[in-house]
């Protein structure tokens, strides 16, 4: 197990004077960097290693990468003579900032079995103590430029959490490709939740505030935190909707797969319908029919973070794409809610599962809001340069890290994706 | 020359109690029938066979396509005893329609060198002529229902229409993928209009009425016509934006070409970015390069209907994808309206070019409109079906046919696509 | 129709003085030049424009092709003042010779719908009578070294006449792929040989003879033309062994697929079993299997040059790849020929169908005979560069032209190819 | 470290009335088996996890694969009440024996991040004991068939051997595709050989005893044994010719590359200068080009087992595919020996490097010997099925498992492979 550098002193005890924002900060810089190592330390080394499809990354890499983010973006800016941990790490874990020079292929993060998973433990230790000490310096010496740094390490750390959800959802992925179906966490427990009938909730709709204010005037108090997309605030015009109280659940979905939905074009957007075909796809990607050879069986089970466990008719539908989740809608004489739809009903009684345990897909490209601006410097490929052929999902997962959820958060994917924690909720016009 | 079966007799002539609705249709049937074959008639047999890519389709099949159309919609259903004119041609030119049975693969529409030309030209008098007997006998006997035919006879027509485009532009690609450059039409003249210093107007935003009322409500006065995904005519709220008073011109975009545009990541979307890389773009479509080897020169020139001219600098840049035209519009620090802003500008003095020569590609994803409805039938698979993973363009091209634009109409491509008439006019916020 | 320039004036009448070897020469070249423009004359201009897969190439290429050959190997190297007919059709209509400089890519011959076929034609008449002249040049006036001129002259023509099988070939490729299966020539007969049993010849092997004579010694007496690819003439020791007596049928054929050939893997080559997978092969490439949508029938149907005809159980199978004739020869207990025991027991009497009606997949890889060197010149890239990754072929098909085929000859294709008159004998060791 | 069963207990030692064939095939097992291991050790878990390319297999994969290969044809056929150790691995470990159900897709090898490591081990652990009590049991109690327990025993020595060859040419492989480049044995010393001047040998050809008798009747000998596509021995007739002394060098190599090799077709085979092009080679698979960014340098380098090297301008070339050997031949006015020249020189005094360290491809495509029969039983596809589009290579490599090489061997690949430590020698008609 991996101790993290900060538990060995206590920065707030040794550092009484350490300034507001900067001390709930430390503390979380210290959770979210072990929560990473926690999840991790479920894997052996070669489950950590590999690559299971182009758009999922091996455990190892996501370690490393969130740790470039922390170099990259608030150590190398603001510690004068830092030097790099590995002057190949700069190539091997950046993602996608164009801005940041070369990087290796995204197809062949799984062929990197060196640097070692050791290797990377002590990149990550070798990061959190610099940014440590450059936190401890800027208190007692007036030396850094404290504002400065609070944004960078902040969206490092909402950076993290994002892939600390990649990092469970990839390692199912993996493990779906396994004939042996392992369980990442066999001692997991789903929620047995009874169903409740759905019911129709009616909005009024109106001009609707949507969104948050603008990053910089977030900062510093933390709960603040939002990503460029998020922003800015500003106001949309709804007609009156209908919004569905629950999710769609797993028996709801089994009775549109036996009545024929997978066989039925009408039900289905073109492109979707394309895709059905040509995957061949007859359920949602971790459901195993009744009969399938790995785990035989008389009825449909599902496979997750707990291995293969029954269908539960109750629980949420998930791991579907947009495509079938309109398809569902479609076939269910109902719609998906637009996002702001969505965002506008938050909080409304009656609504319940708007936090999880699935993201809802939404009717709503992914597009920047009217007058969107993206962050400055090498964040701004953050979010914005993947505004077109995407859709927005809604709400959080099992998977997404405690605090890390809001009524405001856009998470997007292309429609295609199956392998998040994906569902949907039902709307209809009024 | 093929003669429309309709000048032989003049029906308004002979049959001058036809009421009102259906006499300036027939006329408008002859007008628009007679057109695709003129279109087609510059053309040799061989170019009217061969598919260029997927996207595409040869000037034969569009031509055969659209009598189908009118032959499924509207003989089928209201011409008790109707027999096809070839029972194989269900199965060659259905499209896309899936609840109409299979079809021939689209990738293979180029291999259909039989039916002949001569086959198809006597399907399209076969059909004329079926179409003009029902028309007359409705008239005579009121034997048939007029309103439910309207629609139907309406709706082909304006299909027809989007196909004289689509062969303009599909036929263009053909040429521009042979070496010699073959010119569709050499004596066509480009305009030479003189390039104006183009203005930022200010529009105030608001709640503004956007789209039309439901297709049903409109027929049967022809002007009323749209398509379903126009509809139905809602609100929108827009904050205050600006537009430039004329579309972005090549000589703009030659700019934009030499100052590296095309080697910059900063100004492109992500999946465009990968796209340029992939497909080597460095120029629009039809660009070509000085000492381009099929037409050495010292200077640009780009490729059109009429063959290879020299670059005009005032002449609105055309055949560019969205992800060039958001690309460069983040280049000149402006973005690209949305679709709402630009209908919602429509009529504002010192607009120009708003209904060509070129599309205008939008920030918009192609999406229904709140309260959106398909239409009922076979049609339903018209227009719906396709909302996700395009762009909204606005306006018209120089080969969208006489009357059939107007400042609703919501046209879409992917944003990958080149071979359209398509351009930008740039907006930013207030 | 077109005319051959040489019928105008009879050159062997007005010219009494030729010499022996040029005056069959160009008697050949007129029938072999008006023998393409007569398989053409069959086709509409569409279906000469097609390409229906990247191996096959549209007719109006071939015709054009064939005529660079001359053009580019007999008129530039000896008509001091020649002028190409066009400056383009150098790039346009070299097939793979990198000698020759940069060609229209392979995959986008389909696309050329423009020269039309009346401008291929005009070039076909320039070069005939070019070579004509050139021919009767040298004869008046001893202005051309003849010797020189007959090689490269007799290589065109052969190779025009492997064009005509490809063009044969190809058009009946396309027309497969058009859901009407149009007959290239509906009143052409199939032959209704009746089947003779099968027996097993016995043959002695040893010290065989293989090949011919290299090229330089055989010419200028046309008989003794010989592709490189047949040269050196060689010795080969071979066991004894055994071969049938005639092809394998279709009847029998017939009776391979129904006992399962095409589920069981234990008959095929490993690298055919994955085609046969991938592709879905269950039968030839063009037989119809029972209740074939597009022609509807009890019972199997084949198709062909001359349209859809029921099967013959006697005729020779046809249409099958390398890999389905080698595990049809592995599931009847037997092996393939080698084309060394094919060359070896030619003239063996009892032994028929040796040249026809399909050529006869051999065991033996395309490799260079022992002491092989390739023609000089831009010729070297006639055969020689193909020598790896294919399969011989022996004997001759319907489709290849009169005094084409010879015991010697050696045809070549990927063991993949299907779309070959192509079938099998089978062989045994003794 | 794993400890291989019988060293625990000395088989040899306890029971000293063991019959003669067995106990050397004991011996060679219990050698055999640790070799594997041992090459294992020098990796981490990770490195022994991944795929780098479909061609390759993980080293786990291997592991476990030549392990499955000992239970499936010695264990399950010769011990009744055998238990297999996990009912999956059928499945998982099964190769590419369609007799043996189905398996894995082979391009998902580098998927299995479990069974982990450890319970590859004690696969082998388990199979290795029981493999061991199955030669006891025989021995003491003449319970089984012991000459029957022989071939399979023997083939699954030399199926591993051949393994351990490929484990190393395909961990050398992912390492190349790491930026890292690591070296899997930096200790490793090459061979710094003088460089020899070249001679050609002149052999006189005739007929000529090639490959080995049925692998029948070599058993029980050990040293007999013989792959099946070696067999049965035959005669060959062979012209007259030359070989070289030696094989081509790194050296020599780099003066084809400097002279342009790569960039003039008229050396390669068609298919190779497609590759060529596709894949954008300009030298063997492993060599750095002065100023590779990986490793900076203004000399050209070699990657290899022992990592990056200068490149030795004596050694071997190596890492070239079959197009490389034959345009490299080619350029030097030669060209490649076929299998049979190659075999018929073995021994000639002044050949040198006929065993090592690199394979040598031949011309000779992998075909079937005359009278060529496969194993009987689920070895019938070990070697027959494959001989189609693959060229033979003769020799042995530095990766060659002691003793396991023998003038007979018929190694093939593919023509485009490349991972192999393959070269050449020239050849040439006399």
């Amino acid at each position: 197990m991996i101790r993290a550098p900060w538990t060995l002193c206590g920065p707030c005890v040794c550092h009484p004077t350490v300034i507001d924002p900067l001390a709930p900060l430390l503390k979380q810089y210290a959770d979210v960097r072990a929560h990473s190592v926690a999840l991790a330390a479920r894997l052996s080394d070669e489950d950590q290693c590999v690559q299971s499809m182009p758009d999922a990354s091996p455990t190892k890499w996501h370690l490393a990468h969130t740790t470039w983010f922390f170099e990259t973006l608030v150590l190398l800016p603001h510690v004068a003579d830092y030097q790099p941990f590995d002057r190949h790490y700069a190539y091997l874990f950046n993602s996608y900032y164009e801005a940041l020079g070369p990087r290796h292929p995204r197809l062949q993060r799984g062929l990197l079995s060196r640097p070692s998973i050791q290797e990377v433990h002590a990149y990550r230790n070798y990061v959190d103590r610099a940014i440590l000490a450059l936190a401890l310096d800027g208190i007692d010496q007036d030396a850094i430029d404290l504002e400065a740094l609070l944004g960078p390490l902040e969206l490092g750390l909402n950076h993290e959490q994002q892939h600390q959800e990649l990092l469970l959802t990839d390692i199912l992925h993996l493990f779906s490709c396994n004939p042996l179906l392992p369980a990442y966490n066999p001692s997991a427990q789903r929620s047995a939740q009874e169903q409740t009938p759905m019911q129709w909730l009616s909005l009024p709709g109106g001009i609707i505030s949507i969104g948050r204010s603008a990053p910089e005037q977030a900062a510093p108090e933390l709960p603040g935190f939002a990503f460029d997309n998020e922003t800015p605030r500003h106001q949309r015009l709804l007609p009156p909707y209908q919004l569905a109280s629950r999710l769609v659940t797993c028996g709801e979905y089994k009775h549109f797969i036996e009545e024929g939905g997978y066989q039925d074009p009408q039900w289905w957007l073109s492109d979707g319908w394309a895709v059905v075909q040509a995957q061949q796809w007859t359920a949602p990607a971790y459901w195993l029919a009744p009969g399938d050879p790995r785990r035989p069986d008389a009825a449909w089970q599902v496979f997750g973070l707990d291995g293969v466990q029954p269908l539960q008719a109750h629980a949420p539908v998930a791991n579907i794409s947009f495509f079938e989740a309109a398809a569902y809608a479609e076939w269910a004489g109902s719609r998906l809610p637009t996002e702001f739809e969505w965002e506008a009903a938050f909080g409304t009684p009656g609504l319940s599962q708007m936090m999880g345990p699935v993201w809802q897909w939404t009717r709503s490209g992914y597009e920047p809001y009217p007058g969107f601006s993206p962050r400055a410097g090498a964040a701004r490929e953050y979010n914005g340069k993947f505004m077109v052929g995407q859709q927005v999902l809604r709400g959080a997962s099992l998977a997404t890290p405690h605090k890390h959820s809001r009524s405001t958060y856009r998470n997007f994917f292309p429609p295609t994706a199956r392998w998040q924690f994906a569902g949907l909720r039902l709307a209809r016009d009024l």
